[in-house]
């Protein structure tokens, strides 16, 4: 195998246009789902892929295949990529950097003249945010057959439009039914987001395992009431509620281990008008942790002490189960790999547990998966403060490189 | 003076139909300020006013004046009046029904033939509520010259709309100069929105006092970062900061006395996504108290423990002062004849404090001011529950009829 490496410039300089797309004022992206300026980056994304000779495919939930023709005309694709939208103040690593590594690669691949016995497919998975419509993973988890897409179709989006349309309005409702495109494998290189490869001088995570979640939606009840007039004592204030229950579960993650992650991220009060007592909110819970056991005891927690605290203010309290995504552990051959690749490139690496979900997990059940990160500056991500040092994003894409290369001449 | 009565089913029948506009499905109202549906009220309102035989007026605020002419042309006007903007959940009553008991009273003086001399002036408040747009009392303050004209024009609305465009779009934006127009007095009939009247199965409250209040708006300034990677440790999660000073806030009315009010009613979370840690939270506090002094105490308080519970996070905070109101202490001789209209008419009355902000406040320091309140329904208001008893909403506009009548025949 000839250690050819890829064209760091032309990868920081293909990120940095891509960012241009939704840029935010102080470095970051806003390129959320299906709108317009996702749709945008999309056609950047084809337009490039098919300058570099690959054939598009797009299934029913716009999720986009560009293929690398192999030499096999019947061998099962290696596969690579991430996502292209962003959250709302995000960076312009997060996902972008998985997919326009994949392009970087089919680039110098052809550069070098390389064919190989299998194609190799660049996937943008569609809605991994879901900083526009619930639920995250939208693209992946239809491939892997846990979402049908007439449902996704009819998905309300943040905007109040329905997701089919914007599909269409974007030209990104494909034909291909969702899952029955042939791969080989999904390799997955993404930046860490968290802070332990910069603290380690590490450059390459060979990630090991992505930690369990668990989302919910939390809708507190009480009574509007005039804040003027009703005395505090008859308030059953919805937003006090809600407070307590957000400092509770913050504390019950800082309390668990360093491991467990509690969020509430998205929080809506009604009527939310200054001179009236709240007499709804509704929030979400972002819960993680590696461990099943430990997330199932969290979530069992959580369910059991919200009615309690809702109770002693006289509210009431539903929780409904949004996403469920147990932990997942990698490919033990396809980690070996990336492991390999980097101690042959001679890049200092760690195995590593994944923080965050990547499209990765819906993949991991059906095919030999594995997943690869590179530092990010500070451990900032979902920011639009996120950054990544380009010898690091070369370096990454040169491990990819090297273990699709492995995979699609086997 | 003969003891004339309004006639209670008219009155009671323009409510209703007044309620039609905006109306919810749980009986309540939704006519946010120069809305369209407010532009509906107003204008069934002045078609009213006009059938009855008023001549309107409309100042640069969009305040509305129907005046029945009296005799002497040179003799200040006796006004009434109240407000015909609603919060998003509002009811039938709060407002509305101090503006259709002013038209109750010159249709009865009409049937009755009788003629003051004074004009008597019904007037309607541009926004009272601030549901749509800040601040409230809008336009009794543009009247009293705490407000210029020119800056009501160039406030934007919650739509993203200027005031001075909206008033325009409804045919609201008058040439009468607000504060303008002589008047001999105000008074203002009003639903209680507390709990008093009804408990102590009192018909008229007598208002010798409106509580003083002060808005504030808080930033609670942290960093965006990942939910699932972002250790609990190193988060400065806006969400949590602003949950801690909501309880502190809550506790803080809790423990100073039976009168103190502290409300956190508004809460707009940035960026306001499942997995994203909130980077930014801005809330308002509504605070009111009926002693100056202690008003001062707990503005103080809040001020200096804001800032500290922001720190033990590591947050950062701003607070802003909005309005600013003292406890208005209304006119005595008001109060009297207010009093002896209960009186004479055979209601139950008492004194009462209003804990509710009022236009009245607004019109206090100007001229001889004063308020009647009748109960409603279990206290309820800002609430689509609101109501109130159609023989209590008659007593109210008969004892408005015998002062209004004292005052414009002095």
């Amino acid at each position: 195998m000839p250690a050819i490496r890829v064209n760091r410039d032309r990868l920081w300089n293909s990120l940095m246009e891509m960012g241009e797309i939704g840029g935010l004022p102080h470095g970051g992206c806003r390129r959320l789902a299906l709108s317009d300026d996702d749709g945008a980056g999309r056609d950047l994304f084809v337009r490039w892929c098919r300058e570099a000779g690959c054939e598009i495919g797009v299934d029913q939930v716009g999720n986009v295949f560009a293929r690398r023709p192999g030499w096999d005309a019947d061998a099962p694709a290696v596969a690579t990529g991430s996502h292209l939208d962003t959250q709302p103040h995000g960076g312009k690593f997060d996902g972008i950097y998985g997919v326009l590594a994949g392009l970087e690669i089919v680039r110098t691949l052809n550069d070098h003249g390389v064919e190989t016995r299998r194609p190799i497919d660049i996937v943008v998975w569609t809605n991994e945010e879901a900083s526009r419509f619930y639920p995250p993973l939208t693209g992946s988890s239809a491939f892997a057959g846990l979402l049908d897409p007439a449902d996704v179709h009819r998905v309300e989006t943040f905007d109040g439009t329905l997701v089919g349309d914007d599909l269409r309005r974007i030209g990104y409702l494909g034909e291909e039914v969702p899952g029955s495109r042939a791969l080989d494998s999904f390799v997955e290189l993404h930046i860490e987001q968290g802070p332990i490869l910069e603290a380690e001088a590490k450059t390459i995570g060979v990630v090991t395992r992505i930690q369990g979640l668990r989302f919910m939606t939390v809708v507190v009840s009480g009574d509007d009431g005039h804040a003027g007039t009703l005395p505090m004592s008859r308030r059953r204030d919805a937003l006090v509620g809600a407070a307590r229950m957000t400092l509770f579960l913050d504390e019950l993650a800082r309390t668990t281990d360093d491991a467990a992650r509690i969020t509430v991220g998205s929080l809506h009060v009604s009527p939310n008008s200054t001179s009236t007592v709240p007499g709804e909110v509704k929030f979400t819970i972002d819960l993680r942790h590696p461990d099943e056991a430990t997330l199932v005891a969290l979530a069992d927690t959580i369910q059991a002490k919200l009615p309690e605290l809702a109770g002693t203010s006289g509210l009431g309290v539903a929780i409904a189960i949004g996403l469920e995504k147990k932990p997942v552990i990698f490919d033990d051959a396809i980690s070996a790999q990336i492991q390999a690749a980097a101690d042959e490139l001679g890049f200092a690496s760690r195995p590593i547990l994944s923080g965050a979900g990547h499209d990765a997990m819906n993949m991991a059940p059906l095919m030999p998966t594995g997943m690869i990160f590179i530092p990010c500056a500070a451990g900032i991500s979902h920011n639009e403060q996120e950054n990544a040092d380009p010898d690091h994003v070369a370096a990454g894409a040169d491990v990819l490189l090297h273990v699709l290369l492995e995979r699609a001449t086997a």
